[in-house]
């Protein structure tokens, strides 16, 4: 196991009807803004449970925050935050409304351009303004991390940051609020979760056992309730364990005292910048091809996820590893998600493009052994085609 | 999956040589009192890894904090906290320094007699002194969580208490800290990891998919990990997987959203009042016993538990249940621990004698049923004789 430090501070109140609990959990006294994407928390009844559980308290309201954010409309909110003059921020949406609230808080108290805050990944930041969320759609994980992803509509320019001063102070988590998803959005989750488990998990052995389970248990777990998830938006337990399992598949947890790829992601995120292809969507492209070239390095941990997330334990190695990269790829195929560069009409002019834009932002070598130049990048979009 | 709040804000930093970021963790100006119980820091150099990370901040230190911590030992730290003027508590050594600590941080700022804070579960714990612990001994996970367990030696009760006002605010995990435990101090620790695992796992089912992953990942890493850990101490990689296994199998996660057992805890508490034995030992005598007598309302998490811990897939549901029940017990005596009353020398006077005490303590509705009355519990403390 490698030495670790692991801090969550974040307070997660789960269940049925808690958003009720937002009446204690936001200090009396606040003048909240609440932070949210399109309308369809108003529409589904959370905006009015939000603003019944925050009674007295003055409540603005900023909505638009788009999948993927930008940098252009956060500044935006932080413009309505210096002239509402607020001091407690409240996201009700998804990762990409939780992200930009993280954005939003650290850019509100910033000294200087807040673009710096993505430039330095976060380093520069020294304070932010306290928020809580209240999440609608399991998948990102953002409800219980310090971490979030910003583009810069200009440029393209997708960048993360990560600070331990944007940690949530709490997340309300009611999975009667994602009965209303759109199935296309729900199996995003499940693949972004995931991911996200793979990425911190199907590297390389350092004995890690507590951990190696954990994810395997996630794995499992989003392995055994994908179909109800997709066919019965009502079910309340599996709607409870989709949510709680995206949360545990990114609170740092898993991915404490072992290396760690995102690889996938950092391939993805060039993806969705440069063609608007949900985030999910490029990591079920991605991920099963960078297995396929990186399974040399990958190779011990390939069979162990093989053998005890999908139950592949005869053949050769190579037999075992082509059949755990196919079972992958098929559960993604199952939730409806393409997982070929062609099944979102890109062919070779894409992969030369996102080796471009991984060049332009430095990502010349990816992965748990910062071994994936451009060079194998590229076989990885070829692999992908 | 039930409701739940979780929220748990230690900060952990694991590892070998960390000890020395003590240095960092501690507030500079911090008065600090160390908190030790016998001579095992100081002799095998922990204690002067711990002097050296604090630099030139004023330490003083409180030695004798018993195994099973006792009212009466811990009173004198406070005084000693109000003597010195001191404003920061820093625990080094197992479970019971650090619930002591809990304690006499609580005990310190309470206004009235602070036995009150036994008798209230915490409830009246309105502060506490800031503390971290440099933790030396696998086994209770009170590195990070907010629970005690106190014993007023006058009376022999055992009592615990909680509050949001307990967590540390750091512990440090070194490995390497725990090569000169005596090998009864491991057993007990493995045996006490494995049964808070248990306690909140082996109940009835919720449907709490990640949950159960989780509990029986840590249960399989006990199991797994075990021989290696009494054989050979200086293992790092073996001490590493017990420390961080035994600290998140009480650190509040796994219990979130199920119900929980405990009465194994209530009932050995009991024994170890009385008779002064190892609070893991007592552990290791009434689970077996008590999963026996409770075998059909634990009918199905039984089950769950033999085929995915145990792999025992085959035979009717009771020669699965005896099995799994077999296995289990087999377990505890592999590492050296007995499992029946008989192995202790007591015999129906102890029955009678724990049934007095439970009733005394008002513990006549034990388990996650509230079904173990003391009728029930007479036939448990039977079945280990």
């Amino acid at each position: 196991m490698l030495n670790f430090e692991f801090h969550n501070p974040t307070k997660i109140v789960f269940g049925a009807d808690t958003i009720a609990r937002l009446s204690t959990l936001v200090p009396p006294t606040a003048r909240v803004l609440i932070l949210t994407g399109g309308a369809s928390a108003e529409k589904n009844g959370t905006m009015d449970q939000v603003r019944a559980a925050l009674g007295e308290r003055s409540v603005h309201q900023f909505t638009g925050i788009e999948p993927n954010p930008s940098f252009e409309t956060l500044m935006r909110a932080v413009e309505q935050i210096r002239r509402d003059d607020i001091d407690f921020l409240l996201a009700v949406g998804g990762g990409s409304v939780i992200d930009g609230t993280k954005f939003v808080a650290a850019a509100a108290q910033y000294q200087g351009d807040p673009w710096e805050i993505m430039l330095s990944g976060g380093a520069k930041v020294s304070s932010a303004l306290p928020f809580g969320a209240v999440l609608t759609l399991p998948a990102t994980g953002s409800e219980m991390n310090n971490g979030a992803v910003v583009t810069l509509k200009a440029t393209h320019d997708k960048l993360a940051f990560r600070s331990a001063h944007v940690f949530p102070q709490f997340s309300v988590l009611d999975p009667t609020r994602t009965y209303t998803l759109p199935a296309k959005q729900v199996a995003n989750g499940i693949a972004d979760a995931f991911v996200h488990t793979v990425e911190q998990y199907l590297t390389y052995p350092v004995g890690a056992l507590a951990q190696d389970r954990f994810a395997e248990g996630l794995l499992q777990t989003l392995v055994e309730i994908a179909p109800q998830a997709l066919a019965a938006p009502e079910d309340y337990a599996t709607r409870s364990n989709l949510m709680w399992t995206a949360t545990l598949a990114l609170n740092g947890l898993i991915g404490a005292g072992v290396p760690q790829d995102w690889a996938t992601h950092m391939i993805g995120h060039e993806l969705t910048a440069l063609y608007d292809i949900d985030h999910a969507r490029t990591l079920a492209v991605v991920l099963p091809a960078l297995l396929d070239v990186q399974r040399a390095g990958k190779r011990e941990k390939l069979l162990q996820y093989g053998q005890r997330v999908w139950g592949i334990d005869s053949g050769s190695e190579a037999q075992r590893i082509d059949a755990t990269i196919a079972a992958t790829r098929a559960f993604f195929e199952s939730l409806g998600i393409p997982t070929r560069l062609s099944g979102y009409q890109l062919g070779q002019a894409a992969v030369e493009a996102v080796i471009d834009q991984l060049g332009a932002h430095g990502m010349t070598a990816l992965g748990e052994h910062k071994n994936i130049d451009l060079a194998t990048s590229r076989r990885i979009l070829e692999a992908a085609l």
